[in-house]
Order: C-alpha cells, then structure tokens, then sequence
C-alpha cells in the first residue's frame, strides 16, 4: 500500500500543484458538491429536490437550494422546468460534470481505504 | 474531453460511492488540509511552521496550527520538536500520506482543465 520513498518536488511544482488544486477545490470544494454530484448520477439521473435531499443524508433544503444553484452556474448542473399544475423541477448532471470521474473514483477508493485503515488502528 | 454517454450508478453503488467519498472528504475535505499537504511534499519534506504558512497562502496561524494537529491525530504529519535553545518544530509528511498520491493527481489534473474551461468561457 505504501511506496517505500516520498515523493518529492521542487518549489515551482509545488506552487503549480498548489494553485491547481486551489482551483478545484474552489469550485467543488467544501462538504456538499460532490455528494450532490454522486446523488445526480444514480439511477436516470433526473431528480427532484425532495429526492435529491433524500439521498443526501444531512442536508438542510436551504443549503441544498444554494448548492444546486452553484453547480448549475458552474457548469455541472442542468435545471429544467416543466411549466404544468404543478410545476415540476428536476435536475440532471451536464456532460461537463463527466470530467470529474477520475476526481470522484480516486476520492471513492482513498475514502474506502481509509475507512478499513481506520478501523484496523481501532481494532484490539 | 466528455464521454458520450453519462454513466448511470444503481442506488446501492450510489449508496457505497456516498459513504466512501464521505469518509474521505471527512478526513481530508475543508479548503485547507491538501493545500497543506502539498505545501510539506515540496522540497526535503521538513518543514518549519512559518515556512509552511508562507507556502499555503491565505491561511492564519490558528487555523495552521488547528489542521496541522488534525493532519498529525489522523497520521498524515509527523511533528518532531528538537529540545534546543531556542527549540525547533518540524513538519514532515508520513508514509500514510503518500496515499493520497492518486486523490492529488487526479485534483491537480481537474483543477487545471477546470481553470482552462473557464477561461475560455470568459474570452469574448
């Protein structure tokens, strides 16, 4: 699991690498984006808000309102308005958001590392 | 750059793929834990606190010193104090942390198509 020598790098590598993952970070940094991104790309991929809160366990409709409004002018989002009685919304991913699959699966593996490396530290 | 067909994950694989990246945003999510990382892997590894603060731009003294104690509990920082006149801290990344080698790249990647993407959408 571990490579046997640390990496190292040089100061302008550093601050490239620095600004690159600033950079994502800012746009889908923080505790909800790409939970709401996952939760997009399960089943058909068009949800509602109240099926999209669902399957984001833990979050406030407030802040799932605000979130969904910066994914869609980030790119990642599409939201469509069906004008009937009533009104329905749904979302859906853009094509755009495709980009993030390395992102999402490096993250989904580390984090599934981590939790049984976690767990065997807490073991007896 | 986009695939033509967006992937569909069934409710369990969601589930999982929810879970996973919960855990790893857990323990490494929040703007400044990888910055700081990334900041310790540049040159020899060890790294002083000021050094550090001037490497990872923007961030306040408390809040290093909080994410540095978080980084060493959760084993991705060794901090070694030299008993000298006047005492030295060092910084330095554990092996553990190498693991997030692909969670970096592939961040690093994005964050560099994702700067790229929007500032063609900005040229007129």
């Amino acid at each position: 699991m571990f490579k046997t020598e640390t990496k190292k790098h040089t100061p302008t590598a550093c601050k490239a690498s620095l600004a690159a993952v600033g950079d994502a970070l800012y746009a889908i940094g923080g505790k909800w984006k790409l939970r709401i991104i996952i939760a997009l790309s399960e089943g058909e991929g068009c949800k509602r808000f109240n099926e999209l809160q669902r399957t984001v366990e833990g979050i406030s409709a407030k802040v799932l309102s605000n979130e969904l409004k910066e994914l869609e002018m980030n790119g990642f989002v599409k939201r469509t308005v069906y004008a009937q009685t009533p009104v329905i919304v749904e979302y859906e991913l853009t094509e755009y958001s495709q980009t993030l699959e390395n992102v999402l699966t490096s993250l989904r593996e580390w984090g599934a590392m981590h939790r049984a490396h976690v767990q065997k530290k807490e073991m007896p």
